[in-house]
């Protein structure tokens, strides 16, 4: 492993299983490892939502607001407050060390380090289908419409915090469809590439 | 190498070195290479493109035709005859065994193909320049405006084509942006996906 290379960020398709790879990338090479869920109790527990918005309120230039607050100045709604607050716990870990982040438009958040390797996992469907009812134990009837409302919910909030559009290829420097791959082979070719 | 695996298709933008990628890659692995110039020089040889289309107007069944026949018939201009003859060549090739083929929509071509491995590489504009002007001696001038021509030109023909949208990751196994990897490293990463 190089000591040049830090941050491993990884976005997924809900149902590709993305969350997995990066856990066991994190397991093979020793490195801590942050999902949405662990961001997200982290920003909410340090007040930073409360904290970032007072300062917003009195200086925009003391957080990288980034696109929301390109244009004009607007009260951002508490998911936007989350959002930075969110923002700034990546940021944090970032700065700690060499660390696996999946999710929360965390390549666009980092996008100004050095060092990163940004990751897009995906598959099709019928095999993101067949993953969620078997390994994540959802219901089979409803599955599909899941995927569906997830799909527009990860693009939707993608594209709405960044300037980039979700899932296209120029986001990232690996796109992999772990249909072809498996989860294993993901973690393998995500090794290859950050040992080049 | 297993011999399960069969065909490696290689996508590529103008600039991002893909073409190099599968030659090395097939130097590497020892498989036969055709790039679009190949293709397209078999296909006229082969009078291929007379010989499909006179057979296409007594019968329709004759060849795939794809998305160009969906819907209404009509004659299809020079290109659409060409672009059926390379079809021709395409499956030709693949049928005769393992190799690596570049550009032509070859992963739309074979989709119904076993054991394909389909690989996008990609780079930011201003490496695919740097590239463009040192390595293929292009007019630095007007190696932009020559760029976006082709990014234009490649999207409208594999659009045109098939009913895929070009660029977007699902329609390949793995994409890898060629400016962090290198050729050498986007071969590496193609080999260890071959591989699994």
């Amino acid at each position: 492993m190089s000591s040049e290379k830090r941050i491993i960020t990884i976005s997924r398709q809900y149902g590709s299983g993305g969350r997995q790879v990066g856990a066991l990338l994190a397991e093979q090479l020793g490195l801590p490892f942050y999902d949405k869920e662990l961001i997200g109790l982290a920003a909410e527990k340090s007040g930073l939502a409360e904290e970032l918005f007072a300062s917003a309120e009195t200086n925009r230039s003391a957080v990288n607001f980034g696109q929301i607050f390109t244009g004009v100045w607007y009260e951002p709604p508490l998911s936007d407050k989350v959002f930075l607050a969110q923002c700034a716990v990546i940021r944090d870990l970032a700065a700690k060390g060499p660390c696996i982040i999946v999710g929360r438009c965390s390549n666009y958040v980092l996008r100004d380090c050095p060092n990163l390797l940004n990751v897009f996992i995906y598959a099709a469907k019928p095999l993101r289908i067949k993953r969620a009812v078997e390994v994540y134990g959802e219901a089979k009837e409803k599955i599909e419409e899941k995927i569906n409302l997830m799909d527009k919910k990860r693009s939707s909030y993608f594209n709405y915090y960044t300037d980039l559009k979700y899932g296209h290829p120029e986001n990232y420097d690996l796109c992999i469809d772990s249909g072809y791959t498996g989860v294993e082979g993901a973690a393998k070719l995500i090794r290859a590439a950050w040992e080049l």
